[in-house]
């Protein structure tokens, strides 16, 4: 793992007219998410006989949804998602959408992304009632909650209202009912928006994690669902706010310094945007700490800090070029086990260009560092191919803490700051051993108030967990409403 | 649909030395129960850690279960299943075994064959209490009961117990625990057996629906699971008889007649031997009915009707010849959907040979006559290669109502018999019509008598119903279980 | 390798209609000659733009040409073959049709089977020339000979008649050609005969290794191909012998023992009728040398032993029993490398029938006898079902010569004769040897004389080299041909 | 075809370690050319036994060559290719290497990028000695006259000097002999060079087609073939200028404008910088012409157009900016066959950014404009976005003349400057119509010398055949060597 991990993306689209068939909407919707998941795609589709027909398999979209699959899936609403799997579950039994039946409910699909944080509390409850899993993941929980306020309502947003107050957690998901209803809900944290698309003759509502899987269709961002909010679409009624229920806010900033794609809007900021305005605030820190560079060019890792970097630039006025070439044919599951190999494979993603580089001070922007492997070995090309020296700067603060939310950040134990930390009297001191580890000629974090100046949401509305371990949940919802018996 | 299809067969294997992989050996004795489910196959093994894996696939066993997935499965304790999957349901979520996890009970997996007649009340009855299903399959329904019984119970006898007590039907099933515990429970109807196989060094204990697999490895047959019976297996303490519920026995007199191997035994009877008995009836009616044949030959529909053939010859003393050629290459998955394409495969898959037919009266022998498109085929290709007369036999009697307890016929509308009896005064008349129809010269049923002899079990221990719609089950259990609120 | 193997099937149609689509045809023809060959199937169609589309994968022709392979090959002319590889060769390159192209000459795609035993001096004749090849195999030797042979002549049938002198061997080859025509040669050894079918609304004209490709299509054989025979098809002008080359018959007397389907005529000898005999005068045999058996059985080594079986039944007037039952699903793939595997499978494959075999002698009639380990299984695993004593029956002499045409039989010391001879004094002495080696109470193997008397065709018209060792080829031709300077 | 494609990229390996497996490093070979050819992958590697093993499959390299094929291909010398497809030859055939057998000499196998302008010629030559071939490609015709020469010449070099002598054509050629040789020729126009890598504890000789392949693995260019150069590569004896065929030098200027690596040195001059230089040119182009702008940002199209927009950048002093978002999973192989579908992918792939665009004038650098369809798209896009204006910048002139040299443009009617050249009285008149038609606010194209000032190289030595028409080969040493009765 070079990156943090986002688990997952969700999209789900209805058709104005019933004739149309999405199937093709689903499959270029997940590929503009693909970036939130690359270990499976899959996706169901209500036919007009009512029937939920599913299908999901390993690989990115292109390899999961072959052509052939997609022609046999009719129907004119339909979900999908794209996930990425953590290590020893990447088990096609993981893959969404999950399809249940019940018969005291008609049949639902369900799309979920993000974690929830008192899952095994749900599970053992549930299990108590003597209900079984096929997985270990937390999708299963959630359905089978759905399912059991099926039996306290028939009414699909009184049953994600129940649904809502017991999960704990950061997520986003979606249901597809064999009536052709879909029901939204996010809790806050990951993103979900909506928007509209004329395309194929009519118009098609659509629900996805990020305005780019509606906007690369051709279509408008309407505006983000709301946290808390329940939204219900239907080829005769959409995007009706079917409830708000009172959450706190505690967005994700982490969207905004990697997750997201550029060109997304989430919570009201462009992306790209955003991560300029960390660069530029990365700049402003160095002018004002005097730090003086000679012959130097900005550099961003791309394809991430490739916005931060022009950010830099800009506010520096020093030249932006690209000094590390991309291979854009490298994918997540090349990526082999032992730290060995990895090393090796980081030049085959990134290769330094000598013509640009040789002879300059480098100021290498990133978006993050994570164990510091990969920085490491990229400050050891640079210098390869003729850097003179090579400053690293990073548009976000030191990851400390792990998320529980939803990300995947290798252990403390694996983070280069908090190995660093665990030895250094200080926090200047743990910078300067990273540094010195990195082996670059000087290292800066963007500061918390840099980056949340640069998201520019009101602070309490974000959440910081990864670098202030200031953790926002207290599990008490989950014990309230066990008492209540609702499971 | 040619024949009837008989819904799957299992098989578990405990080998003595816990070093030992029995992946190979699952895959022998699946391979050897092929001919009771070719559409899917799958496999669980337990290993030294206490995990279970399952793989599944579509396909004759040698399709699903390729060696690069054998040598991935290690452990000494596993359950295997081939199954034949109705129209309609060819999902691979269906095929076995299916694998359960619950906080409150340990993992398990499970496979099983034959039919939960009350199924549908206790999916209703499961799903009232939230329950959620992925399948439409009655494999989940029996798993979530033995998930329910976990809560009254740890003990997996007495859930096995109470699970039987609960599942109205015609079954044998298989559970496989995370500790490498084997439990099996035969509800009568459909066969179970077990013996010992010595090889790979070691002794293996194996289970299976049929003798043959045993056998075919090289063991040696035990005995039959009786019906009613809980039988436990470990590797240091094996066919352990945990309980004998009190059931009726109602054998499946179609496994002799047609579903089995004819080198197994089932409840003590050769499978061979019973069908050469069938034959022997058949000639013995036909002999006291006076039936004259000038220039006769036996020949039978290969390969299931070879056994009674060569009874019917060896009772008649005339002689028998293989006028018929199969091509064992023909797999049931060539088998087109519509009835025009059938009747073309017909001759793909059996080929009569002029040089045995020409000039002869054939005196034909087939196991039974299900819808009459086959029969009238063949007796149509015999006169092309020159039969004189075709004389059919069937070695039981006229198929006239559906089976509840697992096997697959076609409706009531496409049962030649049926059909024929709607329009007919009398049974003789009924029989008169089907051999105009299949453009028999003559046409004789074995009696019930006449197949009741052969078979050689008391009456009273059969299952008739296809014939005779008998049907001995009252669905009285599931209410008081219901009642005394055991799901 | 349990039994000789033959090495490939070729199929051809033209249909008389030209908007008829063969493929289908095809993949039914090669389904009846699967047992020519298992390890891979192709087929070529000319569509009516003149363009030759072949396909060709390794597996059984249902996994090697699926239903989407087929849905895409348009046209009214096609051939087919089905492969048998030699150990090391499995490679896709090898498998047929072969589809050449050059300037000087249309496109054509070529099937064969047999053996060209002058191949590598034609090679290296055509290696001198500067031809390169793909392969190690004789197919491509062939088409470089006729396309060599398009800048002599544009005239397809005096191509072949040139080709035909220059190749030494046994073998039967069919061209296609982007016109729609269909040429087939057969040398005579390996079988090749003609016929027609009424289907799909028109005719079809079939050219086929064996008469059941096309019996078994509904349509009827009209003669074989004669050895020395060219013959042309064409929508308009079909079965047109073009030329009729002046050869010596050598018809192999393997495919009456072994490698035909019972249902085959093969030069105008049913091969069931044949192997009936085959049995009755081994039956003969034993009558006259004194035999006697008490409370004896015949029984068959399915399936190819049957016939025989039958046949020493009816002559000696002892019952014929199954007392071994075949697994139908046990393929060639299966069949491990090693010897101590391959033991293994033997019952896997073939299983006995205690309630037949117990308490009485056997006599086992076999096709041939090659190795001895799997008779020597087949014995034990009698003994081992209470069998008193067991007779081995061959019903062909014992195989002692490699053969140069096309089958592939285990070298001299892997013959189980062959070793025996090496050690006895005479072939008594060795008949002995076997007997004991494979643990029979008595074995017999049909003389030469038997065997041909039940062939019944002219003894200097058979090739019976692999058991006297008379090759009966020089090689002269070759030289003649190279001297005129014609490849 | 959105853009021109380049014929294949070619990559060989030879380990100073015979004990060194080198599938793993042909394999990131290939990826890192994976720009060059996606339609199909393959290696050749020769094991100590003299063999060479060939695989090769359709996709991109991480779908063809999977980790599990790799495996099995040991050995320390090997060659590869990615090939790009014509449209219909997108047969597994035509994928390299290709691999021949004589009996003549040893077995080779051959990989070859570009085009072999007298194949047809030739072609017909091999056909009228008799030579047939599977395939339309020209591989095919190259390996036959390398086998001819094999009849005058044992050795390679001589080989290979014949063989340059006769093709006529822009190509690059690598060949493994089944000693362990690799020989390489470049004719020129097309790129190849050779450099040495430290790994797997040895040294590595790489020859490829870009410098890139060998940096990327943490190697170190040594310096281009030189155009008319036979190097030889051994464990022993690496890099060996064999030969120096005098060829005039006609290096393609696509590959810096477009095919190429931005990381790659093509005769001395790095692509990124060269790239730079092409937008510089352009910039100053603008000035001298007294373009005016407001408010104006340069955007590339990403990937190809991000160096020449830098370029523009630094020259102008404007702001660059990434206003276009492409996305990276989107492959050619997802390019639907009609227009109408292409229009639509536009988006998926490349997606405005509303917040950098609104509101700015956008100057829109792309490295070419070929049919226009696409840059229609795009100018609309960013229209959509908020652009104010739009003024398209080309880093090339305008494409007018196909190219036999291997580069796959679109037919003239398809090129949008020649249609619109078609319709216009002066060049001037044609630039209009198409600024016009793709609705750019203006249009720049760079011009000839503004192209190469850029390049860099002395004009006699570049290719400019697809802006020019100056195609500069004559067929003389066809007929010069076909007289010498060469082939």
């Amino acid at each position: 793992m070079v990156k943090p991990r986002e688990e997952c993306g969700v999209f789900a689209v209805v058709a104005r007219d019933p004739s149309v068939d999405v199937a093709q909407v689903i499959f270029r919707g997940l590929m503009t998410l693909q970036h939130r998941g690359q270990e499976a795609a899959g996706l169901s589709i209500v036919d007009s006989s009512k029937r939920i027909h599913t299908y999901k398999d390993h690989g990115l979209v292109f390899q999961a949804l072959k052509p052939e699959i997609l022609q046999k899936l009719w129907g004119h609403v339909g979900i999908g998602q794209v996930r990425y799997g953590t290590a020893g579950s990447g088990d096609i039994r993981n893959a969404q959408p999950f399809h249940y039946e019940t018969t005291q409910a008609p049949p639902f699909s369900i799309v979920y992304n993000g974690n929830i944080t008192n899952y095994k509390i749900l599970k053992e409850e549930l299990s108590k009632k003597g209900k079984i899993f096929l997985t270990n993941g937390d999708t299963e929980v959630i359905a089978n909650i759905i399912a059991s306020n099926t039996l306290v309502t028939k009414d699909w947003v009184e049953n994600l209202e129940f649904t809502a107050k017991i999960l704990d957690g950061a997520f986003s998901l979606v249901i597809l009912t064999n009536e052709g209803d879909i029901y939204a809900y996010r809790s806050g944290n990951k993103p979900l928006c909506y928007g509209t698309v004329k395309s194929l003759n009519t118009e098609l509502y659509i629900i996805a994690s990020e305005s780019s899987a509606i906007t690369s269709l051709g279509g408008k961002l309407i505006r983000d669902v709301k946290p808390g909010e329940i939204i219900h679409v239907h080829q005769d009624h959409f995007f009706h706010q079917e409830k708000l229920l009172e959450v706190e806010n505690h967005h994700c900033i982490f969207e905004y310094v990697y997750f997201a794609r550029g060109d997304s809007i989430i919570d009201g900021k462009n992306i790209h945007k955003t991560r300029e305005a960390l660069g530029k605030n990365l700049a402003k820190y160095d002018k004002e700490h005097g730090f003086k560079y000679n012959n130097a060019i900005v550099v961003p890792v791309p394809d991430s800090g490739r916005s931060a970097a022009l950010g830099y630039a800009k506010e520096s006025g020093l030249p932006y070029d690209e000094g590390l070439m991309k291979n854009r044919y490298v994918f997540r599951s090349f990526i082999a086990p032992s730290q060995a190999e990895r090393m090796n494979l980081v030049r085959m993603k990134l290769n330094p260009v000598p013509a640009i580089v040789e002879g300059k001070e480098i100021i290498l922007i990133d978006d993050s560092i994570v164990r510091g492997t990969t920085m490491t070995r990229i400050v050891k090309l640079l210098r390869w191919a003729g850097a003179v020296k090579v400053h690293v700067r990073s548009s976000c603060p030191p990851i400390r803490f792990p998320c529980h939310y939803g990300v995947d950040f290798p252990s403390k134990e694996e983070l280069i700051f908090c190995r660093k930390e665990f030895e250094a009297s200080s926090t200047d001191e743990a910078n300067e051993l990273v540094r010195k580890e990195i082996d670059a000629d000087s290292l800066v974090y963007l500061s918390m108030e840099g980056m949340i100046d640069a998201v520019n949401l009101p602070k309490e509305d974000l959440c910081t967990v990864c670098w202030s371990g200031n953790y926002w949940f207290d599990h008490q919802s989950t014990q309230k409403y066990l008492k209540n018996g609702r499971i």
